[in-house]
């Protein structure tokens, strides 16, 4: 390979330069592709293509590379997922807030392996998901993206994540890409891109952990570096971290790929490097293989380092043979070309709907229920009211086709964040469409008929109260006033929720509070269902709802999920996946702090507020109850390397059948470095008819326990761990303590999972 | 020495556990003391005797010492020190926030001069300060107590009152004891004792610097490790900062002390160590030398470990001889005992109270002023509302004498947290009053006679309204409303600021802010004077008032000082030691943070509110007005090792007489390191006639300039420097840029701060 072709390879290019009327265009191609190219940027996400055009561009692209460069080395095709592929035709998934709300990883596998052959059935390779950042400061607007605060959770979505989208067989997979590496979450008060201030060994228990689960069990084939920088070091620069420890530690072999535009972001925003060129050196000498999403600093400038002696040969050549690796796996090299026919019966496949569906079902938190749902099914009038009651789009998370495809028209309008960086063709046919998503009226409309009276009363964010009165009027009137309230998610100003779209406030958005307090007034009990992307709501707002359901932002099939839920069709069983706090002013607070400082109530509380969040992790409602009948530990003692046993049987106690969340909790009492008061390790979701018991049996490895201890060694210690299983992170028992007698010359092993057996009793 | 007699020398008692009736009682103190003591906890700050019978007490217990116990060694008696020494009659200065406002090191060295003096006057010879702990997080109770959020700042502040309060001999100084080692300011979610997150880099740079600089450049001799830990580990067990980085890198030869409980908290309260017996064995190991406020892991439990071998004789016999230096270098040995007749006239002479108000004149805080201020002196009435305006109470820091009796009064009568460590005796006589100190009502009604009309309105924390109407009828009544509001600082439950006291809000607390409002709504212009420990107040407060001056905690003559600037006769020059946040939703602010992130407004506000604070880093307004007439970089070039020349000139060019603070910061534009966007490097007060010129040299080292580099090594890299020169973190000019001429094979001296030259012209 000569230099220009390993380069290439390292490169990409936005699809709509190849294009032209959405057909790929070979003269403009040409310049472009003429060493070949590692990487083409959102041939579905980055157009308004349907799945058939997008596939026959695809095609195209690829047959311009086999044919017309002197290798014929395809491209890999990469695409932005997160709730479902975007994609124009794609499914709309639930966000992953959502997501992670279900504490279903089986589910969150059945979605990735549904991305998969939607990905993979339009010729794209490579999703740039999970993301695994771990939030505990919701202010972030990324923070709907996200699988929340716990690192056990996480790790198991973002696993049973890699694992649907990687697929059996990489021939017929996609490339997961974790992100963003590593801590892009814990961002300066919760802004997007800020720096994050960790020290080691939290990175190392919390931040890194879903990331080193995801390579060493997972298998993950691709990781991108954040935006941010870690105690004065860029991520793209952070050999530490992106070689030593993810390649050198982990045995990471797959390929690092650069969050977009951030090499050269070395130099640009963080001032790191002094140029380009600088940038292209420390980037690519730190471990970032492939620059996305358009070749910059690894085009001329890397080049440069290249001819100066900055950048070896050598380290071009690994960086390249990691493509190319991919490219061989992906079995690009055998077969590049997809089925354009095909194409299309594969983008929202029935089964693919069906899983939304699931997934939405097990999303929908119920945080408080004083008696009034489900709603009657007979009799009385709902009035249904809010911004979010009659709004397709604001059901889909920040990163749908729909919300993006916004953000680029929103770009070729104005000089924005996006126009800065790339000039998107004026002759690139937008479609912000909604079409075929149902919205919380159509659904309830369906059930209720005439005893739906809707009004929207106001907007998420704009402060007009013109609609006030109309919406009282129909609350004062109806038997209950369903309220949808929230957040707008995207990347526009208008969006409350999403990339860059941070808040300094948890209070509702715009004059929703205020259209809340006069519906409240009327009298007329108040449901809340919260289209949100982060917890929000006020002391008033959770205090005098009698029911409150945070949805998040369910997609595509959301609407329906909500009205079945509203109305009894389905037993909310979704648990929060975050702690969600009383108020801004709370921030951080997370289930598994250390037991000094106030969150253990050592000193109380705050001068104004508890230190207690308002719903704790794990919690959750539904419309039957559960109980644990018994939970043992088997064997008092265990030596490190093995398992121990934990027990449970619970008890469908109420009227119907439901699902619950079991989960595990321990404690490691006293120990050489502090420990949470509480880590989640393990969970089972279970279901059971009313009257029916249900035995949960937890194999836990000694290999979870350990901790990075004095010298950053991951060690398991001898000593007690308590056990804890219930319900949330403050409903549960204590299920017995154990004694690992640990062996200090053995090193080790880590593991990621505890097993788990559910059996109907 | 005996082993016993040295484990004695570690130790300490409350002081009236050998006192009865305000009387030093043999019979009682016998078995205390019979191998010796290290320290005598607060003969002052637990009792409440005056002065001479503080000096009697000390001279009795040091007479039994020296007469009594076989080796005859004298105790070291250390007393709390935050606004001035915590003794009933001692000088209460304004709260440490407020001494940071004045921008004034020299006066925090008077202070701490006349703290030196009142102290050795009775016989004590430690005070637990200097607080240099950075702050940036004002939800925390202590933030009062600090010098702010500035790395540099918090130096100069520390420095100063190190060497004020040692003095130039230590034979008639007192040992001042530098805390919380380290980063307790940092604290998670604001709280109290809560872990701090902070990576190496940042901890090296901004929170052991002050620390550093008291220790190499201010001759430091005590050190007093915080309660919290630090990503896992809690300072009293931290070997790498009490011993490697304190005593190893910086060459620290004095005494590590306990906060207080904090061995055994390794135990109870950390659940890191397994017992008292290990608690004391890594205290001690890590580098803790004394116990305080009372010997329980350091007596019987200390004694076991040296049974077991898991201490040796060499460590207990390094940290004897750093206490038996200390008293000899007191002169303990040649002179135990004071003048007990002198004691009286030293406790509270008006050449420190004079102190007391030069700093809190300074101290004051003019944020806004819309030409309302200074008030008119001869004509029309003012109305005085507010919970702080007739409260001497109210004007004093948690650490006052006061407040710390009050608490005191309050764990005898219930168990609280004092309550469950110690046993306060019920002959202790307590006395709360505040007799002679001033209220703003009293000096204001001193100046303005009938003109001023007062009515309270409100508790600072109570929920009652019953006196809005009073207010508001007198408010409506006269010219302009000077409404005083805002804390009230301690450590019992009516406290709103002070140790433990964190708040998750910034507005004012109670309901103040509705009386603000009642009051805003009659029309009349409205002065509010915020006597607060932290920032406060909402968008209503700061926008809808003409003028907001933060008045902090200024002491007892700070309502001298606050109605002296009312009135004009003093022109307000403080300036904020912190950013001032528009709500709680932003924190952290802080002045110096990275390019990166929102802050940089890279991504713009959040969807909300904007990114910057209300009130910057060092602003503050006075009467008069002041410009920069020309700010010269002298030289172009300057070698790693060097120092380069600022000038600058600035002229009042109002109309009377004023001070300005000229602030001199940094940004080092391109770095192997990103950088903060501005460092403050250097500053002056100066003072100058209407129409009057100053010239402000300053020569700044280039081992100011430094950081720490990949490696974690401290280095001065070559490349440019930018100069910026003005009186806030956003009101400057750029002065010129300079090149660092770098010599890599020269090691860099670390230099902590810029030489200064003040010339009338």
């Amino acid at each position: 390979m000569t230099r220009e072709e390993k380069l290439a390879q390292l490169g990409s290019t936005w699809s709509f330069t190849l294009l032209e009327g959405g057909r790929f265009a070979p003269e403009r191609a040409r310049p472009i592709l003429g060493h070949g190219l590692g990487h083409v940027t959102r041939v579905s996400g980055a157009t308004s293509l349907k799945a058939s055009q997008v596939a026959r561009a695809a095609n195209a692209i690829q047959r311009f590379l086999v044919t017309e460069t002197r290798l014929g080395i395809p491209a890999i095709v990469h695409e932005e997922v997160c709730s479902g592929v975007m994609a124009r035709e794609a499914t709309i998934f639930p966000q992953a807030i959502g997501v992670a709300s279900s504490w279903a990883p089986e589910l969150n596998q059945q979605l990735a392996d549904a991305v998969r052959a939607q990905m993979r059935a339009v010729g794209s390779h490579q999703g740039l998901s999970p993301v695994l950042d771990v939030v505990r400061d919701p202010r972030w607007g990324r923070t709907e993206e996200t699988y929340g605060e716990d690192p056990y959770l996480v790790s198991r979505m973002g696993v049973a994540f890699v694992n649907g989208l990687q697929g059996a067989d990489l021939t017929d997979g996609v490339l997961a890409t974790a992100k963003h590496f590593v801590g892009y979450g814990a961002s300066e008060g919760g802004l997007n891109w800020a720096p994050a201030q960790l020290p080691p060994r939290l990175l190392r228990e919390v931040y890194l952990y879903p990331f080193e689960a995801a390579v060493r069990e997972g298998g993950l084939q691709s990781v991108m570096a954040g935006y941010h920088e870690l105690d004065g070091v860029p991520c793209h620069a952070n050999q530490e971290l992106l070689t030593d420890v993810l390649r050198e530690q982990w045995g990471f072999t797959g390929s690092v790929v650069s969050d977009y535009f951030a090499v050269n972001d070395l130099h640009t925003y963080h001032h790191f490097a002094q140029d380009k060129q600088q940038a292209a050196t420390v980037g690519l000498g730190a471990g970032v293989d492939v620059e996305l999403p358009a070749t910059d600093a690894y085009g001329d400038a890397l080049n440069r380092a290249l001819d100066t002696g900055e950048v070896s040969e050598a380290q071009l050549d690994e960086a390249v043979s990691r493509v190319l690796r991919h490219k061989i796996e992906l079995g690009l090299f055998e077969n590049p070309y997809v089925d354009e026919d095909a194409a299309a019966t594969t983008a929202n496949a029935d089964r693919h709907r069906d899983v939304a569906l699931e997934i939405a079902r097990r999303s929908l938190v119920l945080l408080k229920n004083d008696d009034v749902l489900p709603l009657p099914g007979k009799a009385g009038t709902v009035a249904l009211i809010g911004p979010n009651a009659d709004n397709a789009r604001h059901l889909l998370g920040d990163y749908s086709f729909v919300a993006h495809i916004e953000a680029l028209a929103a770009a070729r309008k104005r000089r924005g964040l996006l126009g800065e960086m790339m000039t998107i063709p004026d002759d690139l046919e937008i479609d912000e469409s909604t079409d075929g998503v149902p919205t919380v009226r159509d659904e309830l409309a369906a059930r209720l008929g005439d005893r739906l009276r809707f009004a929207p009363g106001c907007d998420v964010l704009d402060p007009s109260t013109e609609g006030f009165a109309e919406a009282v009027a129909v609350a004062a009137a109806a038997d209950v006033a369903v309220l949808v309230l929230g957040d707008r998610s995207g990347v526009t100003p208008d969006a409350t929720t999403g990339e860059s779209r941070d808040r300094s406030s948890l209070d509702l958005p715009g004059v929703q509070e205020e259209l809340l307090r006069a519906v409240v007034a009327t009298g007329t009990p108040v449901v809340a269902v919260l289209v949100a992307g982060r917890p929000v709501g006020s002391d008033f707002l959770h205090e005098e709802c009698a029911a409150v359901l945070m949805a998040w932002l369910p997609g595509e099939t959301g609407a329906r999920a909500i009205a079945e839920v509203l109305l009894g069709e389905v037993n909310p069983s979704g648990r929060l996946p975050i702690s969600y706090p009383r108020g801004v002013g709370q921030i951080p607070v997370f289930y598994g702090h250390k037991v000094s400082g106030g969150r253990s109530h050592w000193h109380g509380d705050y001068v104004d507020s508890p230190v207690a969040p308002r719903y704790v992790f794990g919690h959750g409602l539904g419309y039957t109850s559960f109980a644990i009948d018994d939970a043992t530990v088997r064997g008092a003692e265990v030596r490190a390397g093995d398992s121990v046993g934990v027990e449970v049987t619970v008890t469908n106690t109420g009227q119907r059948a439901g699902e619950q969340v079991v989960q595990l909790y321990v404690r490691d009492p006293q120990a050489t470095i502090t420990r949470p008061v509480l880590e989640l390790k393990a969970f089972a979701r279970v279901a059971a008819d009313a009257g029916q018991r249900v035995a949960v049996r937890f194999a836990l490895p000694t290999g979870q326990l350990g901790f990075y201890d004095r010298s950053m060694t991951y060690a398991v210690e001898a000593g007690q761990i308590e056990v804890y299983v219930g319900f949330s992170a403050a409903d549960h028992i204590h299920a017995g303590t154990f004694v690992i007698s640990a062996d200090p010359d053995q090193p080790t092993t880590k593991v990621f999972t505890a097993t788990t057996e559910v059996r109907q009793l």
